[in-house]
């Protein structure tokens, strides 16, 4: 939970002067989210929020994931619209950080999740991977392969104070993964941050997905994996759930076929999309400022799930046929 | 910045489920406010503030700070209203905590104060007094002098960790305080907690006034000491301001006249508002603990204040001709 940035009141009015979205009524910082600071702002034309980028978002992936969210919008996904200035521009400056105004999402995120959640999350996703093709700028995912290396470097000779072991199960991953990754998967656009707390549901429709801020190019199939990860273990990470899985591969392929490669290649990049978490979680939790208001999450969730895509044998591990 | 209870969406369902304010579409914690936890709740009918209130909330005293709400809502004071259920009740549980939804109230709080906005003020604060007369329920004020002696006793012993002398200064003090403090001046409901993030602006205008969990019986002009003492210094109150005192006082005069005995015992009345501040920043700064979320604010912004006040001679320096 977070407001990194007080804005006063008479900055937010210069600031709005930008925008045609009429006087501004109130603002109240959101507590959660852990990158950026965000506010609800209601002005005489309805409710947005507010987002000033701080320090983990680099300003020049900004019209990336800013254009990205349009462009999706107008190719029909449920997503936060960025809203442009009298200027044209949707990224202007706030507070000396880079900020932009969305629109606001109606939904709820699921605290506890049913198949019918992984369904409705399924087909969201493929819909949201065919949106992307159309788009034309491309940013690379500095979190995939070449990225885990540098964060095993920096984290390997600390990683035994998390778990006994740990230095040793990540090293041994990382040369897997290095030896086996695939390269000749269908790509695209990804979310590449899909957790529950990214997507809205209204009573059980799915009404939108949020917060593109690690969004990028990479195998469209990797995001089915962190997927698999994110939503289909239960709360404890010791059970996967097969039906929650088959639910999402169903739904997803009822609107994107996977390839034979594509499904061959699950387990491999669910252990990838482990893999990733666990370094970036490793990384945070031994960095972690003492007294930072955000929480560290615990990155042995990561390590049982890595366990569990070890041991599967092939994509029917995942529920499918 | 707070919010202590992670509601779900199955308990904010069933929760909604008493009342008749339409399907819940979002909620989002706020980060402001450090007593209660409190969520913008967006449903078909509109939105709302929902608060969860947490221990240091005496759950004895919540018909009264509701009752308080509806009463000056009714009397055309602009608070927030506590939204009734199914069953009258605006009162009910949530996450085992005592919940309520009131009205959202649009506006913005003064970061940096301008004599305007004293002037707003003191027309509104005199108008709550006024509408509060015909309130019928009584909260004793527990952190008038009574309570202030048993402050004292326990955060004494290491006040002078904070500021050497500090001790002394609130022992003398206190004792001034109990034996020269008024007991015939005109009481009636004050909010007890008036400081500007409980006051709301749309430009100019004064929307709202927020936050009655502090709201006691006391003498009226007490509630204008602490006004004096929470607007009308330079922000590291080492200057006070006469201009912006005279512009609240005036302007609460023009509503509510105050007498002469009211007048005479401000400079006293300022004293004690002081002390009052002072020890309760004090006892949280001795009692914080570690890694809390809430940063304890400076107890000796009030040293300050209340050694201003020692050296008034009458209600003079308060801008007053």
């Amino acid at each position: 939970m977070a407001v990194y940035t007080e804005v006063s009141d008479e900055e937010l009015q210069a600031f709005l002067r930008e925008y045609e979205i009429g006087e501004m009524l109130s603002l109240k910082g959101i507590a959660e989210g852990v990158e950026n600071s965000n506010y609800v702002l209601h002005t005489a034309s309805g409710y947005y929020i507010l987002t000033l980028y701080e320090k983990r978002v680099d300003p020049a992936d900004l019209p990336f994931f800013l254009g990205l969210m349009e462009h999706l919008a107008e190719a029909g996904i449920s997503c936060p619209v960025p809203i442009k200035g009298r200027d044209g521009s949707a990224l202007r400056e706030l507070c000396g950080r880079p900020a932009a105004i969305i629109s606001f999402l109606d939904g709820l995120w699921p605290k506890r999740i049913h198949p019918w959640h992984c369904q409705r999350l399924g087909a969201a996703l493929a819909e949201l991977h065919l949106a992307g093709e159309s788009f034309q700028i491309r940013r690379d995912n500095a979190l995939s392969l070449d990225g885990w290396r540098g964060l095993v470097d920096t984290c390997e000779g600390r990683a035994d104070e998390i778990e006994p072991g740990l230095a040793g199960l990540i090293r041994q991953e990382l040369n897997f993964l290095e030896a086996n990754w695939p390269s000749d998967l269908p790509e695209g656009v990804i979310h590449a941050d899909l957790f529950p707390d990214n997507v809205f549901f209204v009573g059980e429709r799915l009404s939108g997905v949020i917060d593109f801020y690690f969004a990028c190019n990479d195998f469209l199939a990797y995001e089915i994996a962190v997927c698999l990860n994110a939503w289909c273990f239960e709360s404890d990470a010791s059970t996967f759930n097969a039906t929650k899985a088959r639910m999402l591969l169903q739904s997803y392929q009822s609107v994107r076929p996977l390839s034979e490669a594509e499904l061959a290649a699950l387990p491999i990049l669910a252990r990838g999309s482990a893999l990733r978490f666990l370094l970036t979680r490793l990384y945070d939790i031994l960095n972690h400022p003492p007294g930072a208001y955000v929480t560290p999450k615990d990155p042995r969730e990561y390590c049982r799930k890595l366990r569990f895509h070890q041991l599967v044998k092939g994509p029917g591990a995942y529920g499918l046929g």
